[in-house]
């Protein structure tokens, strides 16, 4: 299962025409346009409205369950749901999480764990390893960011998975030197993993997916859930040109899977997303234009052009290069005057409102939408996957497609979340949204 | 074959949205969601980029042909190419527009007619006479608006069509007494309808749909284009109220078609947008939130609520009973400055966001957008439909359901037109756009 957190339909068009080649007259198709197959509702228990967070929109995916914005695995009474992932457990199938958030992020986290707040991120990281289906673990393998969840002052949750026979790396390189089949934590960020354009590893997403899968292939089969979680992060940004650079490497994933499930057919991937970020349009302003061109040679994110730019001797010289072409005179302007700016938000904004004009982009929020999302799916049972339906509906059809060999138990479930302190800033980062 | 102007996925999820049930914990379906089986792709002819206009994608979509903005029923080299109505006459069969705009405006024109430039309404109206597919005229039963066009001081267009042997008539009411199997020429507004909001008949889309099929019904078949034309100037004009009323009505209309091919299993109808219009999203400014219910007890449109309110004694009292709602003190406020704004556009403004802070609606821009477009069918051959495909396949895909019995002979085309100056303001009037 892919969760491409935020990806309405505007991000899918726009990346097929971010991809396209200019010398042919045609738009050419992405792997998107092979595995499309329908459309789901997203909208969140009625308590909630019409517009969904990930919390309610990833537990409904997960568990077939509507709940309030914020719920983590728990239904709108808080009382823990069962998630694919954790029925394919209790099936005695290997599981994992793969994503390019925290680990116990509203949508990973919500396959994983119960929590009545998405917010209370220490007390999910303790979920991740008190709760046990069948004696066992939840998840087998668990790929993304994190440690300042897991790493803390009172409670060492790494180390537990450590002295229990979990694998740990914190860099993508340790990650390739595992043997193949263990169970493993890799967590390679304090909180979420760099923008895809500012990382080691552009293709950081499908190298996180090849890797689980690696680690999860077993004569009983498995679950994987596989996060593309930034490109929500570029959505609540409005930054068109991460958003373009998360989409490539959830692309990036997909060629790999699409590979994987010709060599093994018995695979089923489902890919969607849990709503649509930014109100981002194609086309602004009364211009009927889009120009993809422009966001196609950027050396670094807006956001660390941003925070760089205040050092550089020559500010003009540095963004053309980080951006990928010629300022024009006004442009360049704009960049002399944001190199001045003390306030890093307000550089950021302007480097974006740069990239937005050029590609004349828009954005009405810097929440969520609730227009529906597209479902994609392919390899075995994918057939089920095709109209229009309710995002639960996805969660019903997975369980349907699951075995029914091994016997259902209960899950176990942490205790009631205390109040807890947020550690971010709810207001301004959507990283902790 | 349905066309609903402008209407991409925030339309279709926002009309869902609109007629839900709030005494129910989910959001009831609607016909769309019966009917949904894939999407298209909308980019014009490459020389015009990625967001197309209505007379691109028509062509396209009446003919499987890119061509440039602004083009009707011609290639990028300004040749004509047939549409699949025109291929239907060709092969003898009955063929038909209903549509709410003017009959000669970009969508239905690309069916009938050829011509290098959209903005040419007087030769649109000529051709829609003078050319003959076998001898016949190209449309059997034309229902609209445009007596504008038709009826001009250089030629009288309805008078030769009456001449000729048509049935012409300017009222709903007179449409209904016309006894079936006739041609008919039905000009209802000097150009577009009203709103469905303004119009004595808010089903008007169904009835002129439903008249055109009794019309039209024979035992060789027919090609019937319908168009919801005004859910695109709502967009144009970003008012949320008109575009959901405007939603209503081809709600109606395919309400009355699945009845239609229930009983005529023999029948396909395809549905889909040209493009997205207005950049509307679910939502907007940062909240969660979206809220319809403001939108559904209007007793006129907000342009004419516009209009109206310099005349009231009691401004605040009589937009608070055509909104169908109390207003606030802050509502009322505005209220007041609006019925002293002598400029109809900013009193339609101020009318819109009202509207929009109420529902908390977004748009990014007047013009359109490049975002992919649903595509719905039912009936005879719709499994044809399923999928990812560009809006050129749709024609393709119809033209390969025509039966194959009838010589196919060269259309007859208009000649080459001259320069002429526009009749309306393009910059300023998006139903003349």
């Amino acid at each position: 299962m892919i969760v491409s957190d935020g990806m309405g339909p505007a991000y899918t068009t726009a990346y097929r025409n971010f991809r396209d080649n200019p010398d042919t007259p045609e738009v050419e198709g992405v792997v998107l346009d092979d595995i499309f197959v329908g459309n789901a509702s997203t909208y969140p228990d009625q308590v909630s409205g019409f517009v969904t967070d990930s919390a309610a929109s990833a537990t409904a995916l997960a568990s077939g369950v509507k709940s309030y914005n914020g719920a983590i695995g728990v239904d709108k009474n808080k009382k823990p749901v069962t998630s694919i992932l954790q029925r394919a457990k209790q099936l005695g199938m290997r599981t994992g999480v793969a994503v390019t958030s925290q680990i116990v992020h509203a949508t990973p986290a919500s396959y994983v764990a119960h929590n009545e707040s998405r917010q209370n991120y220490n007390e999910l990281a303790d979920s991740f390893f008190d709760d046990r289906i069948n004696g066992e673990f939840v998840a087998d393998v668990m790929l993304g960011g994190g440690t300042k969840y897991f790493e803390r002052q009172d409670r060492n949750v790494t180390g537990e998975f450590i002295d229990a026979g979990y694998a740990y790396v914190d860099t993508y390189n340790k990650l390739a030197t595992l043997p193949a089949g263990e169970n493993v934590l890799g967590l390679f960020a304090e909180v979420g993993l760099p923008w895809a354009l500012d990382d080691l590893r552009k293709n950081r997403l499908a190298y996180l997916t090849e890797h689980a899968i690696k680690h999860l292939e077993n004569d009983k089969g498995f679950f994987l859930l596989v996060e593309a979680s930034q490109v929500d992060w570029a959505g609540h940004s409005n930054d068109i040109a991460a958003a373009m650079a998360e989409m490539h490497d959830l692309n990036l994933a997909l060629e790999y899977l699409v590979s994987y499930v010709e060599e093994h057919p018995d695979t089923l991937v489902v890919l969607t997303a849990d709503h649509s970020t930014g109100g981002l349009t194609i086309g602004a302003r009364g211009e009927y234009r889009w120009a993809p061109e422009w966001l196609q040679n950027l050396k670094q994110s807006p956001e660390t052009i941003a925070q760089n730019i205040v050092e550089m001797d020559s500010p003009v010289a540095y963004v053309s290069d980080a951006l990928g072409f010629e300022l024009n005179d006004k442009e360049k302007q704009q960049v002399v005057e944001l190199a001045k700016q003390g306030d890093l938000k307000a550089r950021f904004a302007g480097i974006k409102a740069l990239l937005d004009i050029r590609s004349n982009t828009g954005w009405t929020t810097t929440g969520h939408t609730g227009v529906d999302v597209e479902v994609f799916a392919f390899g075995a049972g994918s057939s089920q996957f095709y109209g229009q339906y309710d995002n639960t509906d996805i969660a019903k059809k997975l369980f349907g497609l699951l075995p029914k060999r091994a016997p259902v138990v209960k899950t176990e479930t942490t205790p009631a979340p205390k109040e807890e302190k947020s550690q971010c800033d709810f207001e301004t980062d959507w990283r902790c949204e």
